[in-house]
């Protein structure tokens, strides 16, 4: 089993950041990062996770919806780590592949080979407006550009050869230029010349992860992703998502095995059930209906008022057409609300915990137990842990839950790689320009 | 006397990677450089500086040029050290404002306020293909954009006030949204709505470098910048520059004592002065004169063959029209030439102690008479230390001249300040948003 720490300034509870356990203070502070990363590496998780987005959420007002950045944050991180991965989300929308490229060629480089990136195309519209564009580009075509885009970049990190770096003192060849090749990438939406003035890293690419769950988004996983964020609710729909992604995996002639299915989970943990649920409720009562109003206009485009929070959700007003109908997390909450016809403030309430992702509540055996059915039932090769708070939420599943894993030989007890390509079992991919020993490569440099 | 420490993978001598005391297999390895900020940082320095651009040099055949990234390198430095600043260059004609305003407030807020901006519009033209474009913007294009780019930036670390986070548990109020702005900058190249989605950083934003010397580098410097790095070969070419920009500041209203000079040195240290000079020989025999060749190629338009290395620069063939003639370092070694009339590897061994930067060899005292006649005749507020090989070179400016300058009261033995504006003397800028205190904001967000 495969596990994650996602990170989130606060933790994934909504009103994390107002509870008794959380130092508003520390959320700016690195050091608060560092040891979340260190308590993690402790535990021998295979990575940490950090989202992001090029915009400022509307709902900062009532929440710690601010971003960080996640190249800057995960160098620091790598600085006082040694083994734990570190997987930062990237835009193919609103970056420069050679730009992209570098960041990550040289956050791989630093951690000696701990880098993941979590290719998404930016959900939120309002990004467009600080990039200078009139409108967000439609989700087809964000998925046209992220196709492109994906392509450039895994001819830029392969465009050293492994043994382009030569620094022979004696001969004076630094580099051997006919191992560094221009890549000359002329897709439909990106040009890129090349070579990338960094050699290759470590891992020779970052870990592709990928996290959306549209009809897109599984294609697009299908065929490059080697790791999976996905969202579910029950075990039915994790299996379904399973059984699916690596189907098409396999469709396309790839081994279902790197692809990993990795579901996100927020769990409420304590010595009872029921002091597990009251502590999930004491966070539910300091959620403000302000900015669950707003989440969840911008998830069903329903836009309600707190005269209504004990109502129904008006199922007739939710914006099945168009362009949020697309989105993943728009199903996966109409799903929700289909299911358990829900009154709006107990569906703001199930959204509150992690925006969507699973929220269990339980003693560490029913956390524990939960985890190792989805693993062995076939919705999961492991997952991303969302603690509702940090770093007590997490401290808890550390603590309690890892220690219940290893004892049902479910979890490693230490590390056996230094890669997260050797923690997530994937292999180690070969340059496309590497030329049989002796042989000339194919595309000198001019 | 301010000292920063320029950061260049195996030292700044051409040949530095392949003498005796340099280790090649430290080139990628970020302890060798986290090990160096530490030198810098116990020697009281005020910041390290890396240098970058988005393209890879032809001439990497020959010599460690390659390109660090520097938001990830000095993101990791800032890890291990406390008090020395981090200048980051970044390109205005290849990044977009959003994407570089977020990596500068990360890195500021993460190393407690160290960050500084060294300011380039890329001269390379080889990076225009890495982006998509047919060819390189020219000169006053580049400079048109970096005007524009610079205001768009700092309009969005204004863009949250100081006051705006707030994280107040009981009320709920996490940020106050009156206090944060979108900036809705409309300029003649750039659009960018706002607001920037990380609350404001520790020095408000970077102190901002800038590092060209030209017509269009000097008015944009005079301007902008709290700092100048440049290159001077000679005191009189120094005092020339330093009146000069100063004046230029003061014209525009500034305060001539918030623009410092900090011209590049680049010393062989050695017992006697002769043991100096043997030692600059001993890295000038390890040049190769095919990497020689395409750096003069690269600054004056002239090709010539290794036969012609001991005759005359032809300088009838240097193309002074075009693009070319307007970079500052074009200028720099059209000087040379004229006033020194080399031999062209004559010429070629004083470009490879420091691309043209000035190369000095001597005794630590007749090293630190040079930095006090410059800094006391009105040519330096400081140097950009350059050492020809690294570590080695740093540690015997460190060890001997440091200690030297603090005996005549120029260098400080400790640090005052924590953040890099305090070192160099520079104010903390409020927020252009900024409202009296109970007066309204603004344009708050909507």
């Amino acid at each position: 089993m495969h596990l994650n720490l996602f990170v989130y300034p606060g933790g994934h509870h909504e009103a994390a950041w107002r509870h008794g356990s959380s130092d508003p203070d520390r959320l700016l502070d690195v050091g608060h990062y560092q040891d979340l990363a260190r308590s993690a590496e402790a535990a021998a998780f295979d990575g940490v996770f950090f989202a992001d987005g090029p915009s400022l959420a509307d709902n900062v007002r009532y929440a710690s919806r601010f971003r960080l950045e996640p190249f800057t944050w995960l160098s620091a991180i790598a600085a006082v780590t040694e083994r734990i991965g570190l997987i930062a989300t990237a835009s193919t929308t609103y970056t420069e592949p050679y730009n992209l490229a570098r960041l990550f060629a040289s956050l791989d480089h630093l951690s000696r080979g701990r880098a993941g990136w979590n290719i998404v195309t930016t959900g939120a519209p309002q990004a467009a407006g600080n990039f200078g564009l009139d409108s967000h580009p439609v989700h087809a075509e964000r998925y046209a550009r992220a196709q492109d885009f994906l392509e450039a970049v895994t001819k830029l990190w392969d465009s050293w050869e492994d043994e382009a770096l030569v620094a022979d003192q004696r001969s004076g060849l630094f580099a051997d230029t006919d191992r560094i090749h221009t890549v000359d990438h002329d897709g439909p939406l990106l040009k890129v010349r090349g070579p990338l003035n960094i050699p290759r890293s470590p891992q020779g690419r970052p870990v592709y992860v990928q996290a959306g769950s549209s009809e897109d988004g599984r294609a697009f996983a299908a065929r490059h992703a080697e790791a999976v964020f996905t969202a579910h609710q029950t075990l039915g729909s994790g299996q379904d998502f399973y059984a699916d992604i690596k189907k098409r995996a396999a469709r396309l002639g790839r081994d279902p095995r790197q692809l990993l299915v990795l579901p996100g989970i927020s769990p409420f943990i304590a010595s009872t059930e029921a002091a597990a649920r009251r502590l999930h409720e004491e966070f539910n009562e300091l959620t403000q209906p302000e900015y669950s109003l707003q989440l969840l206009h911008r998830l069903l485009g329903v836009r309600l008022s707190q005269e209504e929070l004990d109502g129904p959700v008006p199922r007739e007003l939710i914006e099945t057409d168009g362009e949020r109908g697309n989105g993943s997390r728009f199903r996966l909450v109409l799903d929700i609300v289909e299911r358990e016809q829900p009154t709006v403030r107990e569906l703001l309430h199930r959204l509150a915990g992690a925006r969507g992702h699973r929220v269990i509540a339980g003693t560490p055996e029913q956390v524990a137990d939960q985890l190792q059915q989805w693993y062995e039932e076939g919705a999961a090769d492991g997952f991303n842990v969302m603690p509702p708070w940090l770093p007590g939420g997490f401290d808890l599943f550390a603590e309690h839950v890892v220690p219940i894993l290893r004892q049902r030989g479910l979890f490693r007890g230490e590390y056996s790689g230094r890669t997260l390509r050797e923690h997530y079992g994937l292999p180690r991919p070969a340059s496309r320009y590497a030329a049989p020993r002796g042989a000339a490569a194919a595309v000198p440099v001019a």
